[in-house]
Parts: C-alpha cells; sequence; structure tokens
C-alpha cells in the first residue's frame, strides 16, 4: 500500500509510526511546508520517502494532519489531484468547516472526514510517537458521503489500528468536542496565563506546581499554530461552552464568599462522578 | 522515634510509608476518627499501634493530616497533650487561619506549620503511596515561632524526605497556593461540572476524553471533605484568584468571538512559556 502524509507533525508522524502495525509493508510519502520537519521525519525513518505532489493520484491513502485552518486550503487541492482509488483522510479538530466546504467537490466521495480522539501536548515530528492511536476513539463525520469502497477502506484501516469508531454529523461533532475537548485547552491556558501573570516571581510557579497545578496547566503547553484556528473555526460553539464554564464559575466563587458550605459540597460531589465516568472508561478497555 | 500521625488518609498514609526510609526504626501510632481507616491503615501495615489520646505526650513527632476545618479543632487539643520535646507538625492546604488561631497558644512553639506540595486525587489509607513526598518542595510558615531544637529536629526529617523547604509568612503561603494550587482544583472541578451538565450522555464524555480532557478533569476526582473547606478558608485569595480566571475567560472568547487571529496566537504563545517554567523545574531536579 502506498501511504501519503501530508504534514508531518505529531498526528500525522504518529500515524506513519502506528500503520505499519497492520500494514508493515505499506511504503509511506511524506510532504510538510516546513523543510525542515520533512527532512527531521526522513531521517527518524517516519516516511520512506519525499511526496510529490503530482504522485497524488498513485497513492492508496492520503492522509492530512495539518492545522485546520490549513486544512481548508490544502485539501480541496489534494482532492482535485487524487486518482480513482485513492482515499483521502483528515484528522482535523473541527468539522463542520472543511465538511461544508468540500460539500460539491467533484472528488468529496474520495473524502473521510475523520478525528481521533488522540494527541499529546507536543508538537513536530520528533513528537510523533509509537501507539499515539492505538484503543483511542475515532469520530468519523459523514460518513455517507464517502464512496463504500473507500468507506470499507478506512473502517479496515481504524480497526487495524484497533480504534473504536462512532459516527456523528459534522454540527454535532463541533458542538461535543467545543465542550469535552477545545472548552479543556482553553481552561488550561487561560489558568497557566493567571498564574504567569500573578507570580512574577517564576521559581515560585514551579516550586508551587506539586500540588496539581501541573497536570491541569498541562495543555497550556500545546501548540498555538494548532490551537488558535481550532479556536476560530469553532468559534460560536466555544463562546457558549466558555460561558456555561464562567457561570459555573461564578456560581462557585459566590458560595465560597457566602460559605455556603452545603451546596458547595453538593457541587462537588456532584461532580466527583467524573471519578466514575473516566473509570468506566478504563474498565470497558475503551 | 515515636511518631503520631493523625489523620490516616492521603498524606498521613505517604508520610507513614515514607518517613521509615531516613528513620527506618521509628514505631509509628496512627489516630482516625473513622474506624474504618484505623483499621485499613493497621491491615496495610501503614502504622504499627493505634495512637491513644493519652500517649500523645509520648511522641517524638505528631503529624496531623486532615482536613483543614478538623485542624482547627483538633490542633489545638493535640498541643494540649504535648511533653515538652513533642513536635508537632500539620499539613494543611490553608496556613493563615491555623497560625492566627495557635498564635497565642501556651504550647505555639512545640508547633511548626507546614505545606507539602504534593498529593494526588485520591484519598483515603488506601491512596498512601510510597515517595509521594520524596523530592517535592515543602513551605514552612512562621519558622521563627518554632522552637529552635525542635525546629532543627523538624528540618532533619524533611531533609531525609529530599524535600526541598521554602519559608513564607501565612498570609503569603495563602495567597500563592490560591494562585497555584487552589485555582487549579476549581477550574478543574467546574470544567467537570460544565461537561457533565452539557453531554447528558455519558458515554460520550469517557469517548470524547482522549483530547486532553482527562488531565485537565483529574483535579475533579479530589475528595470533597478535603477541598470545600480549604476553598472557604481561603475564600478572600480564591475569590480574587477566579476573577482574575473568570476575566481571562471573557478576554479569550471576545477575541474568539471577533477572529482576533493576532491577540490569540499573541496570548497562546506567551503562555506557553509555561513550558519552560515547568521544564526548568525538571532540569533543576526540584
Amino acid at each position: 500500500m502506498k501511504i501519503g502524509i501530508v504534514g508531518l507533525g505529531l498526528m500525522g508522524g504518529s500515524f506513519a509510526l502506528d500503520i505499519k502495525i497492520p500494514y508493515p509493508k505499506s511504503v509511506i510519502y511524506g510532504l510538510d511546508m516546513s523543510k525542515e520537519n520533512l527532512n527531521k521525519a526522513l531521517e527518524l525513518g517516519l516516511i520512506d520517502h519525499q511526496l510529490e505532489y503530482s504522485k497524488i493520484s498513485e497513492m492508496d491513502l492520503v492522509l492530512v494532519g495539518v492545522p485546520v485552518n490549513y486544512l481548508l486550503e490544502i485539501l480541496p487541492k489534494i482532492l482535485d489531484r487524487v486518482g480513482q482509488k485513492t482515499l483521502v483522510i483528515d484528522l482535523g479538530s473541527t468539522k463542520e468547516a472543511i465538511c461544508s466546504l468540500l460539500e460539491n467537490h467533484s472528488k468529496r466521495s474520495n473524502y473521510l472526514a475523520a478525528h481521533p480522539m488522540a494527541g499529546t501536548e507536543f508538537s513536530g515530528p520528533s513528537a510523533a510517537q509509537k501507539g499515539l492511536y492505538i484503543g483511542k476513539t475515532n469520530i468519523i463525520c459523514e460518513f455517507e458521503k464517502t464512496d463504500n469502497k473507500l468507506g470499507k477502506f478506512a473502517l479496515e484501516i481504524f480497526e487495524g489500528l484497533k480504534m473504536k469508531t462512532i459516527y456523528m454529523d459534522s454540527k454535532s461533532h463541533d458542538v461535543h468536542v467545543a465542550y469535552v475537548s477545545h472548552l479543556s485547552h482553553v481552561s488550561s491556558f487561560m489558568l497557566g496565563k493567571t498564574v504567569i501573570e500573578k507570580e512574577k516571581n517564576e521559581d515560585n510557579i514551579f516550586d508551587l506546581a506539586g500540588s496539581g497545578f501541573e497536570s491541569t496547566v498541562r495543555l497550556a503547553k500545546s501548540n498555538p499554530k494548532t490551537w488558535t484556528p481550532i479556536f476560530l473555526q469553532n468559534k460560536t460553539n466555544l463562546a457558549a461552552a466558555i460561558e456555561e464554564y464562567v457561570s459555573n464559575l461564578n456560581l462557585l466563587k459566590e458560595l465560597i464568599l457566602n460559605e455556603n458550605d452545603d451546596k458547595l459540597s453538593e457541587i462537588l460531589n456532584n461532580t466527583n462522578r467524573i471519578k466514575e465516568i473516566l473509570n468506566n472508561k478504563t474498565k470497558n478497555g475503551k
């Protein structure tokens, strides 16, 4: 199998490593707008060859893992060049804008809109890690718009990676990820900002970080080039999520200031349910 | 050395495990208002014997790791019973209220106010883990109010645990931890609440949790019996921290809605500095 990977960062690079498990004989061609990333990916053995634009039609699979603003520019151009049997999958964290843009593209049926729920706070080819995709959830949007055979091929790939596939329309996808993923990044970035502003002495931050700060602020290490366009593309849903979050923070602040012990305990106890919700996940091996 | 531990949860239980490294011959006596916790601690071998109130005066060290509301009740009573050479250390996450309460206690000099920056989201004796204290930062407040010899003894203990000791007055302590520790817990609890409220279908939460949510919401698993009184005792500082956090969230929301790409990138880039701040920590082995 010939696989082209466009965007050799964390997502594309890790895919290159993981796809060799079910498809050990696949040959991987890579492309990145940064020459440095391309060379690094070759040096690390993530990819076997550089991908030429003119060779896209020869690929069985083209996987596109670039920031979602570039996705809107590059995906139509890639689809313009695909062969009849080329499957194109993107990994973007927003799905409504790209699905809407490609709705009437003549090669729409060669495209599958996917969003693997996997990642770390690191970026670039050196951040690629084996097993990033294995066992994770993958969201597929508008599956019915992908050619039947190519859709089946896509499912085989995700099954090969032992991913759990769930299906959503692109609008619902963007609402759900606004809450469960994008809001986490916002909350973490703004926590980092608030603490950095207050603690002019950075020694204090790392001396005191032991007590929970480090994990809560982890996502604030994420790449702004990835996250700025995600926030902007999902602006309406994300703004609504931030408003609900702020309203909960204000409620908690009032309960604290009024020393409403009972109501405060009740809220924290109810929220503790997140433990069981996420434990089920572990139990079910999802 | 005879060590009494009052409160056999995560903090007290882990101390019982770690203190045996520098003081392998110490005999550990434990006390907990929950009979179940006491039995569990005996069963797990965290403690050697039950601690009787009447025996407190025979202890070399009494370590108190109970929720900060109980701390205000129990610490004066423990100090009433200490012998001349008994050192009493508490582990509370707030320091102003307890230091102020004990200011004029006749045994004030037997007491050392400490706050080890260590913990996990789990609680109870079964959550005790070896190495929890090793290499962490420990904040000592109002060191000058502790008897010289007992203060020296305390420093030996913390050095034995390879902790890094820093010194603060109790008011400054409560301000700093409001930002670096307590706000992290608030942000995580309210993130959990917001997501649970939105996602009526809990399957969605665990299916989508892969993308950063799980670590950001980790602290929302923490024990409300520990955290409700901490929030209340640090209410003024914490309310100010929440206000600054909310103001940053609102700023971000406006930039997103106005599609202010440049300013948004600038803020995320500036906040990325948290990576270097926390990396320095690792480099310095702190």
